[in-house]
């Protein structure tokens, strides 16, 4: 099943069922936001089930990705882990961090009041912040009680979501060094249009874990086409580290952290800081640089047959408005 | 103005507002939530202010703190300063940390998704995590754009909270050591059954900070008086922090960390860490123990007259249950 939500002067919009081809969609029956659905997942599911196979032989009206907000506008909460370990390497060179320690995930609490739409621009204050991409995958869970173990936990894994999760490198080691975490470096992120139950992968969806490529282009050139695989924890693991001293609040998204490969020369990267650390470890410096206002990045996760999985993630950097014009 | 929630089956409770001396309460006219009233303070509040002099002229029905939720029983964010240098530098001397770079505020994002009630038990899972409190002022503030500036972030400030920010010892040093912050090691907040505007502290809301003692006992003894007032920065200065690569939405929670004081041989400590920090400093070696399943703890914060300001909050730390209840 397939997911979206569509504009309807609320701040959680009209949930929509869109067909596996992202052609068609019909709002969907009785259930009007995806909070709602994740709230009440078992019992809602069904109607919404069927009302795909129909979507799926023909019915419903036209989709247009590019109309979608996030499949979730907001979350209560939004913790992303880093469970790709090539790409904590090579972060550790090029912001010359202390080893992390291994043995456990990685993972932070984030901005989750605002999942900015697939093709919205991105307003940030300054170029001189570093301003970077970070294409993941991610996961939306039903409400996970406190102290689940990780078999457990995969049950709860009702969304399979693609996430670009904005970074601002400059001030991310910054905070790194307080041992805080990441406010500043970490501005709101984006999702692609769709959200799609496990079972659309097929035997994609492995071991919690998405493994297909996840395609990202800056400015129109192939950035990278590393596979979400290669976590070190999978996504049930992900759920248990977060639920070990909490519940988890139902629609809680777990990001995946930047999908990395340790072939990273061959398929390239998820993120900007990532090529510059090869960079830096092939040429002694880093070369290429953040983004600038007006660049573009684009992401698209595609299935053995070729089709958009979520549908792209495609958004352009702009300078934010100054503070004055009370745009919040 | 001061203003309360009382539960009604909705999970983001029956906004009341509460007369000065905590006696009496009416439900909130034209608004049924505190959230909503943050999305819409400058409209709403004046008649919220009229039935708040009606209260003090003796109307209303009883109040019971002991009832109420908290006064934000979730919020879209929680973002936590530590702007008390003495706590941070004793817990440098707890934890082994390397020093934190000065001159910015610290500041991580939190669990929002459930505030705890003032007088509800806390469940954890384990004893050996090492568990303690930490007695904080906070603010909640409306709408805040990106970029918003020092001097312009103050008239932001919507209302005064005190909070108790529980915290997991064993487990936080390693989640500093990562660079990433908190997720275990912060479990769920409570709040003091009451939220203040401004005003209500005269001329001890000063330079956005809240001069008075906050009183904390544990098991039923003085643990510490440290007073409000030694922020490295106000709550301006943090709002601002905040708000340099993102807009805050309304309702934001923004919290000073642990009130302490650089006499905090004489005043003592609002959290076990920074006492144990201090023992350390003193003998050698930490000899207060964090909580056992059972104690409890009581913070209040009282004006010159000797009346609590925002109620009390006294909690007990108990067991979880086994994640098998389903208890979420």
């Amino acid at each position: 099943m397939k997911l979206a939500t569509l504009p309807d002067r609320t701040p959680d919009g009209r949930l929509h069922v869109v067909s596996r081809d992202l052609a068609r969609s019909a709002p969907a029956s009785g259930v009007t936001t995806l909070q709602a659905l994740m709230e009440n997942w078992s019992a809602l599911a069904p109607t919404l089930e069927a009302q795909y196979a129909a979507l799926n032989a023909g019915q419903g009206s036209g989709f247009d990705p590019g109309n979608a907000l996030s499949p979730l506008p907001r979350a209560w909460q939004w913790l992303d882990g880093s469970a790709f370990e090539s790409h904590g390497e090579l972060m550790q060179q090029v912001f010359k961090l202390d080893p992390v320690p291994k043995g456990r995930p990685l993972m932070y609490q984030g901005l989750s009041d605002r999942f900015l739409a697939a093709t919205a621009d991105v307003p940030l204050p300054s170029e001189d912040d570093g301003i970077d991409f970070e294409g993941e995958f991610g996961i939306i869970c039903d409400a996970v009680p406190m102290g689940t173990a990780t078999p457990a936990a995969r049950a709860h894994i009702r969304l399979l979501v693609q996430i670009n999760d904005w970074s601002l490198r400059t001030i991310a080691p910054i905070e790194m060094r307080t041992g805080f975490g990441w406010v500043q470096a970490k501005p709101a992120c984006a999702m692609a249009p769709v959200a799609v139950t496990p079972d659309e992968l097929g035997p994609d969806w492995r071991d919690a874990r998405v493994d297909l490529p996840l395609l990202v282009d800056l400015n129109g050139t192939r950035f990278g086409a590393a596979n979400g695989y290669h976590m070190a924890y999978g996504f049930d693991e992900l759920i248990a580290h977060a639920a070990r001293t909490r519940h988890l609040v139902a629609g809680t998204v777990i990001g995946s952290g930047t999908v990395s490969n340790a072939n990273y020369r061959e398929v390239g990267s998820s993120c900007i800081a990532e090529r510059r650390g090869i960079e830096l470890l092939d040429h002694g410096a880093p070369a290429t640089p953040y983004m600038a206002f007006g660049d573009r990045v684009r992401m698209d996760c595609r299935d053995r047959s070729g089709a958009s999985v979520f549908g792209v993630i495609d958004q352009r950097v702009v300078s934010a408005a100054p503070s004055r014009s009370g745009q919040v």
